[in-house]
């Protein structure tokens, strides 16, 4: 139960805290800037890079890990079935068949829907929402932590063994940014290690960096697309680009493929083949010199208005879903059964299908052969005894004759990378329209009803499937209504192509990052300019009904989500009307009894408060997480004149407390220190941004996204504090159906 | 003579303006934006659409057009030669032959020499260089005009046409920049001729990012690569990234390819085939299931490494070639005299060298076959006339018996392009490692002495093909060395590439965006990792010796080019010691005659005022340009009150006089009328960024970088002006060898 909605019965608001991507430049730092030699800060950058390998290097090792694993499983899976579908069809009971593959597959998945539901509730879904949350710069509870990935890793096996409807390459991208997180803060808080290193990255700008590292190279890992990586991260996360941090995400992304490549291509005992990236692979798209014509242009942005218009359907869908499930399925145990309920519909489904449809095609010599392509050696596709040789192909030949495999069979059966690749590359005639189409229809109900599930799990894959299965179909009617000219739409595989990026495009409305992902999974830059057409109207059309998947889940979570500008029509707001006042600001000398009072007020919690020299004049700014410290380390003006020998309070401190900070409930503060004097001049932010009153609110939404600010301070004209700006003052601004809307939002 | 070198005798000081990237927010602006509804915003945000498809049209026809005068006027020229060569050698003159291909080279190179060097010197080069200074956000002069454009188009034919080593691409990112500056303002002022349409974008911001666009769609249509066109842009442009805008660029991008792409397949007669973007295509490197080998890439470095250092080399020789020729070829007469002996000395040492090398080679049926990618069909490939039917094969039979092609001649007089394509695809055993090494010699300084001639060139093509011709001799000299390992090295056309892309990132040192040129250009994902390491090896070692080509350029300017962060080192800094103070600043209702006084103040030259009520409180920023037409309209007080039918000044004036405001001694100001006042409230920027005197160094950088500031206002804690940062102020610190620089600088 993470959500909290406005109006829904069991809503609770979470807590979000914002992250602070500029950097605190108070004495303490910038005397250890100045201490620092032209070396150090050369050692400094060299240490970024070792650690963007690292997060690359690990990266693609959970994606092999991953990877590996769902294959033993399944394989291992199939094994176990095959043998019982064998020994039971001599007793005559199909039923039985099909009763031991949904208890089998609903038993894997109730393994995966427990952990997440009842030891890592964050771990659910793709993770993609809260990453992008998390790069636009709201903390997130518990997203970034170890036990996360376990969850997510072991959750995202056990979903995909277990026959659901998803994917393997969401998931990828929180992992990603956990190992991230992880690896650059030289420590993990769960196992209470502390490596010593990297110290000087424990704060949130240098540990946002590297988290946009780490989610680049868990979309380079998932998809083999290094660029797409990099483009996702600063189309999710950059505000500021700079070029040697994008140098490093790319760094990052390359050794992440590099790795998963290099570790599979030992598994699949062809060591050092370099050539097969990602987890996904659409295969190549060549053979013909002429790739598309003019005229089918009109057709593929025809397809991605349908691609629209069907992901907007899934959203509404999902939308509702989830509502439904916040009011009636927040309890864990009954997420674990709905889970086990998904698993075991979608067996039956797809069993019962194969069995009443009769599309039994030929296997001709051509089907024998594979694709030039990576394949992995899973045997999971071959159900019957008889294929022998043939354990290789992605056709099943279940219910079919010898000789001939069940077409059905082979879009339901397979994992889904492989049925996409199938419907990509298999020849024409391959696929009966009728099956294509009924195929279609349950796999977007099953896929729709599955995404938002308590088990970890990616909305890619099938939504690719999806798109790829009535892109086909789309081809083949195509080529019925032009029966003369068939041989220019020989290729209904290119348009199972344009279909899965319509119906990707319109459910997750990704744009540049996702053509570039596209266009680097097919590794082929030919079908660019298509795929950004049909990604372009599928976002035009679908963002004309409904918001994409993830900003639905994100606004479900009532985040104070920013986005890329303010809106068109918010010129006539200034400053004074969006900022929050009065503010509770602090004396440079302030009394410890003022301090933990205005901490501890409940009502407000704010986290900044300006610092001013009487008459309410800025001087500075400090964090609650810095008074915290300041606290806990008792740096009281009196203790410091009495104790002469007292340790300084270092940087190290506030990176020692990074970024897990106590409480103040947990700090004592006797009666007598409550007297004592605290100097903040040392440990504010002595030049805090500032705006004027009459500042129009695009303008302080362009400093405020371009710098990420967490607080930004209004003056008058005299430099005295009239208000603050944070996050949720911008983020309420909306554009509506009828004009600028204010929304309600969960505190920051 | 564009330079200006400090300490060099004929140097002389251009005055660098500087673009303004934050929006002059006064009430005008405020006003029109509040009126506007959200009607209007949709059609705004799809006008920019509509130039961005302009935009990529144009540049892709400008590319089709380059390419195809090219080939035309090419095969003519080779056509006259190869008759007059029949002729002559009939009468026994080489020597003959030899001269006429020498004069007319000097001929053609003479046209593109004159036109460039008497019309329009800044078209000379590739304009890269004048391209990153525009999108770091300096004026530089007559850059993006159309007569820029005009010279720059037939220069570069002119410059590939006189077999000059240079290459058709660079010039490209320039034409695309000028196209977009034209486009996007709806009108052109050289040819006086206003449209009206468009004009909410005639101000710096808006431009700025449509030429993003026009740069990223030459880079796009000169390499087919859209995705390494838009990092391109952002990596020498962007400061603050915008989703929209990013996705803009790239939509101008992919228009620009698939122009290109599709005009070309009209002139090549395949209609429709649209899958060979880009002038240049690397071809497709397949074939082999393995790419590479884990083992080669130790190998990979050292060749990044190698390139790293001729790249080095190469700079420093055209550094102080370019020295040279400030100092004595600054003359137009002399520039056009020296690229005349460049074009006969480039066509004497070729014809000499295949004259001398005996390198023949047996025409086997392998090369009567075409690369699997487009090929022009142009002649100019063949000089002898018994080729017949060979003519598309692009081995040159010059001076070796029948059945045999000279492969030193397939080197030279290949257009450089093609023979790129040749090094990376031809089969091993095509070349003779001599022949290879002595090219590689003569072309590297041939193109080294090529480069900073009064010609539109670009060298990324000659840089290729030095880095391809010792990548290959590398290759072959492995298989040397390892010869019962040989089928393992079996592939020179491998180093070549990586030979390639070394002695490119040693001479331009760009990083993300050449790794995604190179791959998109390769069409092949497998090299990504190679291409990225074998760049960062070759920028990390050359940036040791020296800086980069365009970098040295840049500099060699003394242009104020900003960097991406604050050096290192500047903690200690702060805006006190940065800013320039005092600072000229005028009084809200300020009497004109101080006004005029102030702006004709030839010493100063500020181009932005604070504006102050007294006691010298901030309360606006007002721009020179901005006083210049307010003092065109006579928008004086007292006039204001007397003629009350008196038009009130629009947005419009400011925007009908950008970009050329008129300078200050051509406005007429009477003696009465310097007794007037003005004022300055409604036209003054109410609230500019202001920084405390406290602020670090980079601190302020970043500031004034992420939001691509002109003026940046240093008050004190009263509010009160204390100085002004500009441009020139922070681009001076520089981390040089012995730790934090000043430098010297063109006044901004």
């Amino acid at each position: 139960a993470l959500y909290n909605c406005n109006g829904l019965p069991f809503s609770f608001y979470v807590q979000f805290q914002s992250l602070d991507y500029d950097n605190i430049e108070n004495q303490l730092f910038l005397e250890e800037e100045r201490r620092m030699s032209y070396l150090g800060f050369r050692c400094l950058e060299i240490s970024r890079w070792v650690v963007c390998g690292w997060i690359g290097f690990l990266t693609g090792l959970i994606a092999c890990f991953i990877d590996i694993a769902v294959e033993e499983l399944a394989g291992f899976k199939y094994q176990v079935v095959k043998e019982n579908i064998e020994k039971f069809t001599e007793v005559g009971g199909l039923s039985i068949s099909l009763l031991l593959w949904a208890v089998l597959n609903a038993a894997i998945v109730m393994v995966g829907a427990i952990i997440v539901a009842y030891f890592e509730p964050i771990a659910a879904g793709s993770g993609i929402p809260q990453i992008k949350c998390y790069l636009n710069g709201i903390k997130i509870p518990r997203v970034v932590r170890l036990k996360t990935l376990v969850v997510k890793v072991c959750g995202v096996i056990c979903s995909v063994v277990g026959g659901l409807a998803v994917g393997k390459e969401g998931p990828m991208i929180h992992s990603g940014a956990v190992v991230a997180a992880g690896v650059s803060q030289g420590r993990s808080t769960s196992l209470k290690k502390d490596f010593k290193i990297f110290e000087y990255f424990r704060r949130d700008t240098e540990k946002r960096d590297f988290v946009s590292a780490g989610a680049a190279a868990g979309v380079s890992a998932a998809f083999g697309a290094p660029v797409g990586g990099v483009l996702f991260s600063l189309e999710e996360g950059a505000s500021f680009w700079n070029q040697m941090l994008t140098w490093r995400i790319f760094f990052a992304s390359m050794i992440s493929t590099f790795t998963l490549n290099f570790f599979l291509s030992i598994y699949h005992k062809n060591t050092g083949d370099l050539s097969s990236p990602g987890l996904i692979n659409f295969g190549r798209f060549e053979g013909d010199s002429v790739a598309y014509n003019l005229y089918e242009i009109p057709l593929f942005i025809l397809m991605g208005a349908i691609g629209g218009l069907l992901g907007a359907l899934f959203n509404i869908l999902n939308y509702w879903l989830t509502i439904f499930r916040i009011r009636y399925v927040h309890r864990p145990c009954l997420q674990v059964m709905e889970a086990m309920l998904v698993a075991a519909v979608t067996a039956t489904v797809s069993f019962t299908m194969i069995y009443f449809s009769n599309d039994c095609q030929p296997l001709g010599p051509e089907h024998a052969e594979e694709y030039p392509l990576q394949v992995d050696s899973q045997t999971h596709a071959t159900l019957t005894p008889n294929t022998g040789n043939k354990a290789k192909t992605s056709e099943v030949l279940l219910f079919c004759a010898d000789g001939e495999y069940n077409s059905m069979a082979t879009a339901f059966f397979n994992t889904p990378e492989r049925s996409v690749r199938s419907l990509f590359h298999n020849q024409a005639g391959t696929y009966n329209p009728l099956t294509l189409g009924l195929f279609t229809l349950t796999y977007f109900f099953l896929a729709c009803w599955t995404y938002g599930l308590a088990v970890s799990a990616g909305v890619f894959i099938p939504s690719l499937l999806i798109g790829a299965a009535w892109g086909r179909l789309f081809g083949i009617l195509l080529a019925y209504i032009t029966p003369n000219s068939a041989a220019k739409w020989a290729d209904p595989g290119k348009y199972a192509l344009i279909g899965a990026a319509a119906q990707l495009g319109g459910i997750v409305r990704m744009t540049l990052s996702l053509t570039v992902i596209m266009v680097e999974a097919t590794g082929n830059v030919t079908y660019g300019f298509p795929i950004m057409l049909v990604l372009m109207t599928a976002k035009i059309v679908g963002d004309y009904i409904v918001e994409g998947l993830y900003d639905i889940h994100i606004k479900l979570q009532s985040v104070p989500f920013l986005h890329w500008e303010a809106p068109a029509t918010s010129h006539w707001l200034t400053a004074r009307e969006v900022m929050s006042s009065p503010v509770t600001c602090l004396n440079r000398i302030e009394k410890v009894g003022t301090i933990v009072d205005t901490l501890s007020n409940t009502s407000t919690k704010h986290n900044g408060f300006p610092v001013v020299v009487q008459p309410a004049k800025l001087c500075g700014l400090i964090l609650r997480s810095q008074l915290i410290v300041l606290l806990k380390h008792k740096v009281f003006v009196e203790l410091a004149r009495s104790r002469l020998t007292h340790r300084k309070l270092q940087l190290k401190d506030f990176r020692d407390a990074y970024p897990r900070f106590p409480p103040i409930q947990s700090i004592h503060v006797s009666q007598d220190e409550r007297e004592c004097m605290m100097d903040l001049t040392e440990f504010m932010n002595p030049t805090p941004y500032t705006v004027p009153q009459e500042t129009s609110l695009p303008r302080v939404f362009k400093l405020f996204r371009a710098l990420g600010l967490r607080h930004l301070v209004v003056v008058d004209d005299e430099n005295r504090v009239v208000g603050l700006v944070t996050r949720k003052d911008l983020a309420r601004y909306h554009l509506g159906k009828h004009g600028l809307e204010e929304l309600q939002l969960a505190q920051t």
